[in-house]
This record gives C-alpha cells, structure tokens and sequence, in this order.
C-alpha cells in the first residue's frame, strides 16, 4: 500500500514526511499510484550550488563528487547545508495504473515539486560540476501528490522552465481577483511579478498598477503595456509604496524577493482587501504585527505554489501575451 | 495635519512608521485625531522583560533605570533588544474633535496595538522593576488607526486583558468558517485555541475537533464541552496530526506557539480548504514551500490580529459561553 505523499519511501527517521526525511528509498520499481521519470537534468536550486561550490573553492570535481554523494547517501538531492534541492527534467518512463498525474510514457516532463522530498538515483553524469545544471542518467520516482508539467512542444524549453518555475503565482492571482478589482504588484517587472498581472489582466482587473524599483525597469515594463500606471519605489518603505501607489487597491501582489516589504504592500492595500506574499522573504511576524499595529482590516494570503492546473495556465498566459513573453525571452538572452 | 498612522509623530528617522521608528514625539497636546490617554499602568511584554531581567541579573532598580532611559529616550517603549514593547492600561484624558475611536473622556481602556508605536511620556513610577506589571503615571497618545478597548464593567480586568490578547483568532475564525463546515483548531486547550473554538460553533461549524497535546489538556477540553472530538497529537508531527484529525476538515486553525506545525495543519486540510495561522512560530517558508510539496490545494491566511469589532465580539464570547470563560479564570487563578 503506498501514500500519496510518498510515506512508503521514507527509510529514515520513521514516520516524517519525504522532505523532513534523512534518506528515502530510490528503488526503481513503481508502487500502484507512482511514476518513474528517467531523468535527463538536474536543476540545482541555486543557493544550494553556491554554497557547494564556495565550501569547495570552485573545485568542480569535488562539487560533483559531493552531489553524487548527497543523492546516493539520501536518495534524494538535499543539500543538508542549505535545505534547499531543485527540480528536474525528464522523461516518463513507467506509469503505475493508479497513478492520478496524468502522465503518459514518452512524455518529456518537468517536475514542480521540490528534489528535496523526490526519490532519485543518478547511474551516470558527464558533468563538470561547474553549474547548476547537471546532465545526468539516473530515475526519480513521483507520488499520486507529487506534481509534473508536460513541456509543450511549441516552447523553448528554457522559456517553458522560466515560466514553470514562478507558475502558482499567476494562477493565484487570477483565483483572488474579482472583476473591477484595482489591483497593484510589488516586483512588477520580474518573473513572477509580469505573470501576476497579465493574470489580473484576464481575470478582469480595473486599475492595475505595476510597482518597480528604478527607471529601468520602469522602462521595460511601460513598453510592455501590461499597468495601466507604472510606478517607481523602494518596495521596503511602507510610505513611499503607499504614496506611488495612491488610492489603496484592492488586491495587492507581493512579488520583490527582499525582507521587509510586508507594511508597504498593507498600507497600500484599501480596508476590506487581500494582500497576497509571494516572496520567500516575507517575514510571518512582519506581516501579522504589521497589520495589526496599522490596524488594517486586510486579507493576508500565504503564496501557495500550488493551485489546480497552474502549470497549463501560466504557459498559457505566456502564448497569448506577447509582451510577457517578451519580457521573458529577454531575460533569457541576457 | 495629522498622519492616521502616526507619521507627525516620528522624529527619526524620517519617513517610517511609527513602529520602525528611533525616537517619537511624545508630547501631550492632541491633534484633531488623535486621543490621549492617562496612563496607569504598563504591562511589558514578556520577552521584553526576561531581557532585562538577565541582562541586570535580577536587580530590579537597574531593570527600572533601563526603562524608563528607554521611554524618556525613544517616546515609547520599545525595547531595543527583543523589539517588542506590551500594552497599558488607562484613563481616556482628551479626544480629538475627529478622532475615529469611539472613545469618551473618563472611559478606562486597554490599548490594542503594541508599546512599539504608542507615544509614550511617564512622570512616576512605584515599579519595583521586578515584574511585568509596570504601575505608573504619564500619557499616551492614540493615532487615528490605532485600537483601544474599553474594559467592561461586568468581567474581571484580569479576564479581560486575558481575553482582550488574543481576541484576533475568535473574529478571524468566525469570518472564515460557513455553517456546516468541518472545523480542526490545533492547540484548542490553550486562550486563542478555546475561543476560536466558541467562535467556529457560533459560526455555524459542523463537525469541531479539538487537537492537544497530552491527556491532562485532553480532559480539560473534553469537560468544556466545546469541541465534538478532542484528540491528542504532537502538532509538529505532521502525520500524526493528520491521523488524530481522520477525514480532512473544511479549516484548520493553528493556535500552537511552537515551529514546525505548518505541514501538519496542511495535511489536516480539504482540497479547497483553508489554514489559519495564528501563531507567531509560523514559518512563511514552511507554509508556503509545504503545501506546493504536498500538491495541497488549500488558502493560507496569515492570522492578523486586527479585525473590525474584535474586542467587543470576544469578549462577548466569553459572556455567553461559560465552559470558554471557566477555563480563562482557571488559567487566571492558577
């Protein structure tokens, strides 16, 4: 009998969840509800390879040494320095018949939860362990809740991974924007702040406002037309984001991955109104005090990287928005 | 021209809110918002005062000094070190002519937004510097958007300060949770825990599970009545946690001040469903990275402790429902 969350394949300490585990069983064989991917690259989160390749000053065979040794010791890559592990891409190999992903033998895939809770075995890399991208040969293993994107074929895939990496942000925008609503996004002209409000775009939005931090990237997001008013501050400074953005909105869009931007978004947001904190960075407490010293009536939501049918969404919003696949593709050749 | 959120009032540095603020005006004259209040006495928070207490290694008159240095030096009390202030108690002196509060000369309050950004001057003091409870003499200025309870005449100030701190998690619960909905409060023996309990039946819940930790909470809550199952589970034991809850709830309400209770709360949860988080011990990173690693498709709300009527419905939860209000006094005569 296997768990959906993959409880079955955690060898120890028993009875944590696949993440919190010291190693996981990365046997090939597929229980009822799982998939194996026969994996073709690994994708090191990058604060994970930072600290391998500063810990190992910049040998590059002894950072591959040391990956190899992670997964084969864990059966799974978690660097236990940072907590931190990645994603892969692959190809789908074997499909248990209960198997709820709706995955086909054959399909090339990217995975969309963490390696740090996936069974992998890596048999063999060319790699010189001198970048986050590891070519390998090896399997992982996905569980009925584990989640995998198709890559589409009518994508770059470089440009499929860029959108995949930052897809719960759109979808969640659109699930908390009602028709009319004046939306603003903090971070505006990155990844997951141009996806956030194309997605309040089509979910109806009024005003929407895009909130970046210098004239360049003023620059960049004005030509793409995707704000009705693109404004420039210190997302840190609570008065200076509530001035550029002037009357509160309804929604606000927390996408600037640096600490202490929870009062800025509060005190832009209008009583009655939902601030959404897509940033790692987002301190709870900040957020909760914040709130309650400017005793603001507002909606606080944790970022959710998961929402239903995110991955198809954002790849979509990216196919019919020139301009945020502009935004992207320039990014990449950058 | 007064700032509803106290800008007038900083001194430095310039621009940031009050809370961020150095050094606050703390002069007694009122602007057209605002409300001074007689002060009687200063209850400090918690940590703020172990921090003084072994910082002077018990010597009550150097904990005093240190205070009131701190008080005369910054405008408030805003203990440098822990960053964390308390509340006070006082007498409602002067009221703005366009103060919003709803507060009239002579009321006897208790101010719900912290030390940290309350204006703050003390003119006396008997403090033995040897406990929490600060008795003194000196004003305090409310801003436009701060909150001040009034203490009812009919209940124990002691209850109602009990209640009065965490009274957030009632008002939140009882916004989230529809009739008929599945309810699970985690840390349902403790103060934020019994009341979102009372909060989650008034609001028409179905089927309400209590979670605690031992067998000695597990009798205390199952005496009160307030919850149809009360089970026993580490809160930080994901797994168990969810098999102590059995069929997932509609909403999870996390009252437990402990890290690590994230996933455990997620598990617990409904597709579709929502977690609140009340406790400071939440860590964003766990929440957020915790529910995309189990697929779970559940609304995260940051519990703010600021909802519209708060206070009063609180309060009148602890009127009407007697098994929540015996449990506060046996917490209090403990």
């Amino acid at each position: 009998m296997t768990s959906p969350v993959g409880l079955h394949r955690v060898l120890a300490p028993a009875g944590v969840l696949p993440q919190a585990a010291e190693r996981l069983d990365a046997r090939p064989e597929v229980g009822a509800d799982e998939v194996r991917i026969a994996v073709e690259r690994l994708n090191l989160d990058a604060a994970s390879f930072r600290q391998l390749w500063e810990k190992h000053g910049g040998d590059g065979d002894a950072v591959r040494a040391e990956v190899l040794e992670i997964v084969e010791r864990r059966g799974k890559m978690h660097n236990p320095v940072t907590g931190s592990g990645g994603m892969l891409i692959g190809t789908v190999d074997e499909v248990g018949p209960d198997s709820p992903l709706g995955l086909r033998r054959g399909d090339r895939v990217a995975t969309l939860v963490s390696l740090t809770l996936t069974p992998l075995r890596i048999t063999g890399t060319a790699w010189d362990g001198r970048g986050e991208q590891v070519p390998c040969a090896g399997h992982a293993i996905l569980f009925a809740r584990s989640v995998a994107a198709v890559l589409p074929d009518d994508l770059d895939p470089r440009l499929s991974l860029a959108v995949l990496d930052v897809c719960g942000a759109p979808a969640l925008t659109a699930r908390v924007v009602r028709p009319g609503a004046a939306v603003a996004v903090l971070g505006a002209a990155g990844k997951s702040g141009s996806l956030s409000l194309a997605a309040a775009r089509e979910a109806g939005a009024g005003r929407l406002v895009g909130v970046v931090r210098d004239a360049r990237e003023a620059a960049l997001l004005g030509g793409a037309g995707l704000a009705d008013e693109v404004v420039v501050a210190d997302a840190r400074d609570p008065v200076a984001v509530a001035a550029a953005v002037g009357v509160p909105v309804d929604v606000t869009v927390v996408c600037v991955d640096v600490p202490g931007c929870e009062h800025g978004a509060i005190l832009a947001t209008a009583a009655g109104g939902t601030v959404v904190f897509f940033s790692m960075a987002t301190s709870f407490a900040a957020a909760a005090l914040g709130a309650e010293g400017l005793a603001a009536d507002v909606t606080m939501l944790v970022g959710n990287g998961y929402v239903p049918g995110h991955a198809d969404y954002a790849l979509d919003l990216v196919r019919k928005v020139s301009s945020v696949r502009h935004l992207f593709e320039g990014r990449l050749s950058a």
